[in-house]
């Protein structure tokens, strides 16, 4: 089978995507890129995680999108993570659920400020929220604007996609991402956690103040980085 | 065995909506249609989902209401189901439960706008609520009347039963509906979680505002309809 | 095995007191009444819910609340249900917990008024909470008086404990009863449920206002008393 | 194996405080002291409670924090665990965990006044929040620092740490204690459901006043010391 090792790993993270709890019925997919090889796998589109099989798993040209292996349609989600994989060239896999938090912030239009040694352990200062895309944009190539308006908010922002590995598209939902697609998970399922545990603390404190930004440096920088200390070595990252 | 395979079908859709974590105790029941067989099937009153069986679904004409198959007292809704298969003529399946939020919802008398995607993907604009039933109306035929003022709201509102396939009963809970029974269960299913995402949406922003038309278009016409490119070819509706 | 059925009963109570996730640790206990025995079964206190056995229950004389079956020590609260049973005769079963959203109104010191149909299926009006009890109750016979209050509001409020099968103790946490143990296990799980819709429901709209008593009516009779429709033939009540 | 009985406890009570749901990828950790010893046995940093041994438990010195049993790198929080047992004598376990509605108070910097008696019976009053840690606190020795700022609030409160067996460090999370690692598990769960009550408590009625001190001492009391009879006679505590 080609791609056979890329496809495990993007079918294993669909699979860990399900079992976390974030996607309710065939919403969501985790997707995976292997340079070398100049291609990209997804998640065929609108298949129940319950028959879902690592070969059925699209394989994708990263140049131009087109199908390199597998019978099936691609996730309709795919020109976004395209976009995604050519503007952040640091990231490997990249997932997206309606996880019910993080949905909530999107829908709200709200960022999500880091509130907590939670938030910054894995992102580093607030989780951004793109603005809304305009009706050309919707009615034109969606899906790949879609991708656009979260590279914009990171180029914007000056923000390093490792450092900040998620973000809420306004009105739609979050995307999250890592040096893998294992890694886009966890992001992922951080984000949720951070979003709800953020719904909790502005009922509790509707003016509360991120956490400074020496705490901020002082959790990120002891689990990423060169100076890390978290976890065993090996793992450390 | 008469009906055996709409028999079959509401049973599996009952079980299904008991695993969706949507029925709590015996509140809830599914049902289907045949219409060339001028029959509907219904869950039976107040039985429990561990012992209940294909076998145990009652059969009714969908003329006069009256059993056709089946020993058991049908579901005390039965005239709401019965009301709603006479009037959207398009739909095959209803499903009706208390579920947490969207029971919310109904109880404090608030439609759901579309607050965003996964809402424009399922239901095309507002998820309505109806009026308060009248004395009248609730010490003459209750159940049939609650079907009318279900109706009622479609059709001053103008809106098509298979473009919003679910409403809130006020004071009450939701009804939801599709082609087919399993397609009902899946709709009470998005009904729910788009009530829990619209709740923690209003919490973070009051004043938010419903999404573009423009995107409610996209979203809703990509998954359904002559246009729609979600899911596979042959699963895609 | 004396009492044998009695503490099957009573221990099944518990058991699915613990399986309806309204228990955190041990806090909870369910006991039944054998009337024509003149004796009340309980859990043992502070007894794990993994290792309870029927033959652990404990029976007490209905009299004077001595054990009379049994070598553990009863619940802590069993004064509390001798009370209940000494003054609402029409009871055959009483539990408490500890669940989430229905001590959350209790800490509140709010009463749950009836804001839709779930509430008015099975609990016919407001859902009381008692008064504070005063110092001299606390450090007295605590557990005794923690009954009395219950008792008193229901005096005062000239309400039938079979109508209204449950209350919140101030500052503490939801009792409710039933014919049987088991039906009050199901008025404990359905408090709760209703606490939840109802803490949604306040926060989707702060001044709702009940339900009609024409709804109210039509929903408790239709599953209770004489013109009972709800359910099969001989499981209606 | 040394120390093999410590290990199997603080073994134990991870893989518990994994079950308790508190805890989300592998953010927590328990402990546990042996006095006798001169050791803390404490998680390994970052690894999935899904591999965890017995034999994986690092063992400390209790004097200099030195590893005296184990290879792999301990949890990274474990000066925080160490200025515990050393400024709390009387402890013997301790967790930490970043649970939703712990950490949301702990971020939104609010104590948790005891609202009812689901608190009474395992905190004796307020659960403390620490005042937040300074720039040279954090980019000093900070695991230690953090630890001292719980102790400084329970030596500036009067606190006996067996009272009120738990803090929330400001804008970080949750920690607990107890006489065993066991003891520690479950107050960090009580601590838990109490914050998620206080939190709904709050919202329907934000001008709530905790319980009289009559019925704290009543609860708490009725479970600790001398005059409890609450339990079982051998295992009442």
């Amino acid at each position: 089978m080609a791609y056979e090792k890329l496809k495990e790993e993007v079918y294993a993270a669909n699979m860990a995507l399900q079992a976390s709890g974030l996607v309710v019925l065939t919403w969501g997919n985790a997707s995976g890129v292997d340079r070398a090889a100049g291609v990209m796998a997804i998640k065929p589109s609108g298949v129940s995680y319950d028959v879902l099989k690592p070969a059925d798993i699209v394989v994708l040209s990263l140049e131009d999108g087109k199908t390199v292996d597998g019978k099936a349609r691609p996730s309709s989600d795919t020109p976004t993570h395209l976009h995604l994989y050519h503007k952040f060239t640091s990231i490997g896999g990249v997932i997206h659920t309606h996880s019910t938090c993080g949905t909530s912030f999107a829908q709200a239009g709200r960022e999500i400020p880091c509130l907590g040694t939670t938030h910054a352990d894995n992102f580093y200062g607030t989780i951004p929220c793109t603005r809304e895309l305009t009706d050309a944009e919707i009615n034109g190539e969606y899906e790949l604007n879609t991708g656009k308006v979260m590279v914009e908010r990171f180029v914007s922002g000056k923000i390093d996609p490792l450092d900040v590995p998620g973000i809420l598209v306004a009105g739609h939902a979050p995307f999250a991402w890592g040096k893998t697609p294992a890694k886009a998970v966890e992001n992922g399922i951080v984000l949720e956690f951070t979003a709800k545990m953020a719904l909790h603390t502005f009922a509790l404190n509707p003016a509360v103040r991120p956490i400074s930004q020496t705490l901020l440096d002082k959790h990120f920088l002891r689990k990423h980085g060169k100076g890390a200390y978290y976890g065993q070595p090996d793992t450390a990252k």
